[in-house]
């Protein structure tokens, strides 16, 4: 026996812990067949034409070149990704052109497709490159996504800010820049970049070729497009090439991860309080201190997902948007990207809650009174532009399938009840308040014509915008503090007294 | 030689890292023999009732099927779990009826037990099921827990409420509904949702059974109790069965995780700025940075706990009812369910800091005003029904003794000092809020029939139930920014100012 | 063949396991050599000195201990540190004494430094010992980092508060202690500890030795210094040896962890609304939900820090202090402990945005008016104090070179001339505020005398102070949420009318 051989009866032991150990590491490996093909797939080639982008990228950008080295798209081309079921697909084409199938999905891949119709496209070291990569272009794999959110309110972020009256003087308001003249503040418009950086950061802004430009940077002296209004990641942009979205407000550059898109911050970006407390509900509620405390052990990127088995608590994700399975990987609700689909009732951004409207071009709808509003101000919805109760049913029943992962049809049920009575009580408060503010109106002590501009007119705005929204958000995901103290219940009495309060001192001071 | 076997020589550099790299794993690996225990204990039989459960929930519910798959509950039975030194186990019970002690704790052990007086029983598939599992059921294997839990506040917290007039007007204002009518606001009484979905998310509501009603699930019609005031998690919850509590308002279904339970976002759910901002000053304070920073390294799952081998800086659990141990597994202080029992002052819901009461049913002090708070409102203390200094200065030291793990004692009682320091000085500009109010229902420029339905009533609410308990846990906890400018002396002082100016403008028009 | 030895055919397919496993965990090891390194070596001795403090500490404050043994002080020697690149050092030092270089930074090692200075020395168990840890101590071996610190608003925050006459009467109006006598609120003076547990809890308390006192521990009596204003972790702390600051602030004792100094929850014990809201921004931003998402899996450790390699999206620490590097470990930015030295423009704690102070003890400023401000109240900066254009293109460029990690010069340039526009805007809002102010002023609606505290005067207060701070914050960082609806645009405008309703309700109850 020579020395370089190993001792068995010495290492005996040390090779039994060897094994062991290892043994025990196979053992906590995933052998979900779904993962072991991605596993083993070997990693795609990089196209010529990504490979030129990488050789100045790497060192002029180097932190996007690694974050793309880490993503999906790197590591698989989409004939790969075609060889899995298809209930485990993160691809939703059945073919896409031979030139583009068998590499990575690498720079030139996305910000080189249909030049044409990209105001945007630059000649930039002999390649024709895009600066805004848009849906159509993430079309060219993710169809059915991109149609999904063409439907959406989110597709039309700006429509519906811009061609609502109302929410256009909203906006216009709340942004408004204000001057000193003569003892008395005057209006000098709305700020642009208030209105930018603030509503249409999250709405997305209209991006805008002016021409080109000369920059300097570390390395050279390059020409890009002038583009205006940019840089903007809302998830209604207009686009160069005339489209409307932006697939990186949840999909950030350039991993694209399933597990970012998948956790709530993405979503707390814009669904945030006071207006829109998603965030700060669901992270107040029990499913949030599941996520908080648990899910670093959840697995974050699995397709299809399946509740309680790879992740404990849902997120805004799970309930809104994931294709979700059972143990067999049979489907139980279908993926969607039109956001809101599965909703039935709408709960944030007007005075009463109603049912959800069946186009997401909201600005089309005319209510009663002529505006473009699914409600009146005295509460009646404008039923034709909004879903059916057969539709709103079936929408429940999708949802309470979703929560009967891990709760009882019963259960479920009578949680929705207590929501809708919820919906019922804050709307009730909002038009006490609707009627108070219309008194005022009514009696001149306040001028209509731009309802959202003096300051009884902000306490009403507060009465709804804020205080009513929190306090359905807090039944519907339960979060109790912004039912009751934030933003809540405290608040839509407080609020309401102050603007009654305020009223009559307009009543003492005004002329008879 | 075959060549089935390994050629040692070339081998050798692999196989040194083979067993270096194992050997490394080895070595990070739990060798504590508390929990090398766990481990190798093989998984018990779950016995046939649960078996009967799962063969329809493992379809029905999947979630929480899963979820307790993964707890302890699934794979320790009580006969394993009593073989662990005592100051390691989970269970507080010596001895379990022997039909329960050797199978894993399934859905029939919980949701069977006690059948006669559970008025939520129901007969399901030919077993007579709880649908709300409570502390006495609980208690067949966590009796001190149980019995602990009862003497808390927390076990009261409906009664605290309810019982006490002042408490239960002030709950009723804050969610009372208003109309309008003749120009007027009215009262319409407290809205009943909003109540059960603020205030009594946390405190508890009353489960009641009206009866049994049928429900269409998605794979039968089945005939289940019509619970009233469900769902609710509330601590306090009063439960068919008779008794108060929820478990799961802090050991969420069903994996009942103690790393949830210790993590500081269970007892977030509910004590949440800006009446208790426990939460969000921790997550400000270098404790909070700690935890926030580093804690996905820590042990929290270990019994029992040791500070700074298993977790770098307290959490809530850590401080105020955690086993905590030395290195040596010697107790530092004792677990506790009676939350509070390790404090000697109560620093929120009242407009003065003072003594912990004697009994978790605040409901019954009377203090020298025959009012049953803890204090009057010119802050004279209900010594009697609150601990004496010598019981203060022993859960001080054991308080301290906590500290300790990790600051000096000098440093712990310096801290302490200011803390005190600080509630005084809260205290006093709470004492000058109180005797503006009181100038002003004096003078009759305020009604105390309802002493917090009015503007200015509010405007003193909020220097008290938001401030001063801001300012005070923030000084407890060390988060400035709630001493300062988030809802603190900022608002303390700015606050008492707009009181006063609210006041003297009644002054002005009320009648001479 | 024996028994013992292993049957190599019927093993192979395990073998082959084994060795899959092993090699693959191999891999994914760090092979970095910059890594490797601390690996490999042997953890140094600790000194006899550091030992005897062990002995009884180990028991008396076990936390501290078991977190000093799980740092890098504990593991590496300051000799060993040394032998690293120059780049992947954490030491500044060239050379430490003999003493100390070949042991651990044990006890001793830092709090047995410079004895003669430190007025809290102090015989305990026959070494003198210091109990305030001070940055002169620190500096033994990382002298770089304390000279830059030396330099930095940070070290000064002290003298910031209590030599400016404004700020000083700023806090002491918003910490005033109010009484009430003869119907009236009368001041009593700013409230001590209200002070020291806001303002200087983040700036730093004057650590003063009152002399010794006597403690009972749980194991003996000892003799202690007894300091005033103790405890306390304030980053510009005036120490008992005359140093200022407190390297605590930020790496916590006693760990000192990097990746704890890395992560914002560092900066967020002390950046935060409504004044600095640094943190909440971040959070809310695309960096921030990629920070919340992924972070998990980032290299928090690593000396140097490369973009996109080691993490993926920016933490504060990337863009306002560490040493990144390319790929290649060469420096695109210096690490700096001169906090603010890498930005050009401060947007915070001040009327109107201005070109950073070029000395960090802006107390020394005086403005065209006299006072020691950055800028006038009518927007006049004192230029001579502040630095000049050429240096603030030249830290923006800097900063860029940050940015250009993973995003092009055009981005970068498009997005800083963003912000410049939302200052500006910004600026304007408060100078509208602020000549109304003045004229409130002018006109005797209000006393200048205290600039702060009247309710009319801290509406103006708030318009600066924490709204157009939000709004700038929220365009630095892309928070939309705060340039809009929390703390931002919308306060902006309705504060403002709030402030012109106070003051015109005035004007019609003054005397004529």
């Amino acid at each position: 026996m020579t020395t370089s051989r190993f001792d068995i009866t010495k290492l005996s032991i040390m090779r039994w812990m060897v094994i062991a150990t290892a043994f025990g590491f196979l053992l906590i490996l995933p052998f979900d067949p779904l993962v072991i093909g991605t596993v083993i797939a070997s990693t795609p080639p990089i196209s010529e034409a990504s490979q030129d982008c990488l050789g100045c990228h790497e060192d002029e950008t180097p932190g996007i070149v690694a974050d793309w080295r880490g993503s999906r798209h790197a590591v698989t081309s989409v004939s790969e990704a075609l060889k899995k079921p298809s209930i485990a697909r993160r691809v939703s084409v059945e073919k896409v052109p031979d030139s583009m199938a068998s590499t990575a999905v690498g720079c030139y891949e996305c910000h080189g497709l249909n030049p044409a119709a990209h105001k945007d496209n630059f000649e930039h070291n002999d390649y024709k490159i895009n600066v805004v990569v848009s849906p159509p272009d993430c079309a060219t794999c993710h169809p059915v996504e991109v149609e999904q959110f063409s439907h959406s309110k989110k597709a039309h972020a700006i429509d519906i800010l811009e061609k609502n009256p109302l929410y256009h003087t909203l906006t216009k308001t709340i942004t408004d820049l204000k001057g000193f003249e003569n003892g008395k503040l005057v209006s000098m418009g709305a700020a642009p970049m208030a209105n930018a950086k603030s509503c249409f950061a999250c709405h997305g802004t209209h991006i805008e070729v002016r021409g080109m430009k000369t920059i300097e940077t570390e390395f050279e002296e390059v020409s890009v497009p002038d583009l205006a209004n940019w840089p903007n990641q809302g998830v209604g942009r207009h686009n160069p090439d005339g489209s409307f979205g932006a697939c990186t407000a949840c999909h950030p550059r350039h991993g694209f991860s399933l597990e970012t898109a998948r956790k709530p911050y993405t979503c707390a970006q814009c669904h945030l309080a006071p207006d829109v407390p998603a965030w700060e509900v669901f992270k107040e509620s029990k499913h949030g201190n599941m996520f908080l405390s648990e899910s670093g052990k959840w697995d974050w990127n699995r397709v299809p997902w399946r509740a309680g088995i790879d992740f404990k608590a849902p997120t805004c994700a799970a309930c809104h948007n994931a294709l979700l399975t059972d143990k067999d990987d049979e489907p139980v609700v279908e993926r969607t990207h039109d956001f809101g689909s599965r909703l039935w009732v709408r709960i944030f951004g007007l005075p009463y809650s109603h049912p959800q409207p069946k186009d997401g071009r909201t600005y089309k709808i005319r209510n009663a009174d002529g505006l473009p509003l699914p409600v009146t101000l005295t509460g009646q919805p404008a039923s034709s532009f909004l879903i059916s109760k057969v539709e709103q049913k079936e929408r429940r029943a999708m949802m309470g399938s979703v929560c009967g992962f891990c709760h009882s049809t019963s259960w479920s049920n009578d949680f929705f009840e207590q929501m809708d009575q919820t919906n019922k009580e804050a709307d009730r408060m909002v038009k006490t308040a609707t009627q108070l503010m219309q008194h005022a109106w009514d009696k001149k002590l306040a001028d209509p014509t731009n309802p959202f501009d003096e300051v009884i007119e902000k306490i009403w705005l507060r009465e709804w915008l804020f205080y009513a929204s929190s306090v359905r958000y807090g039944a519907a995901m339960s979060g109790p503090d912004y039912v009751g103290f934030k933003y809540g219940w405290w608040n839509l009495n407080e609020n309401l007294r102050e603007l009654e309060k305020r009223i009559n001192e307009k009543k003492i001071s005004a002329p008879p």
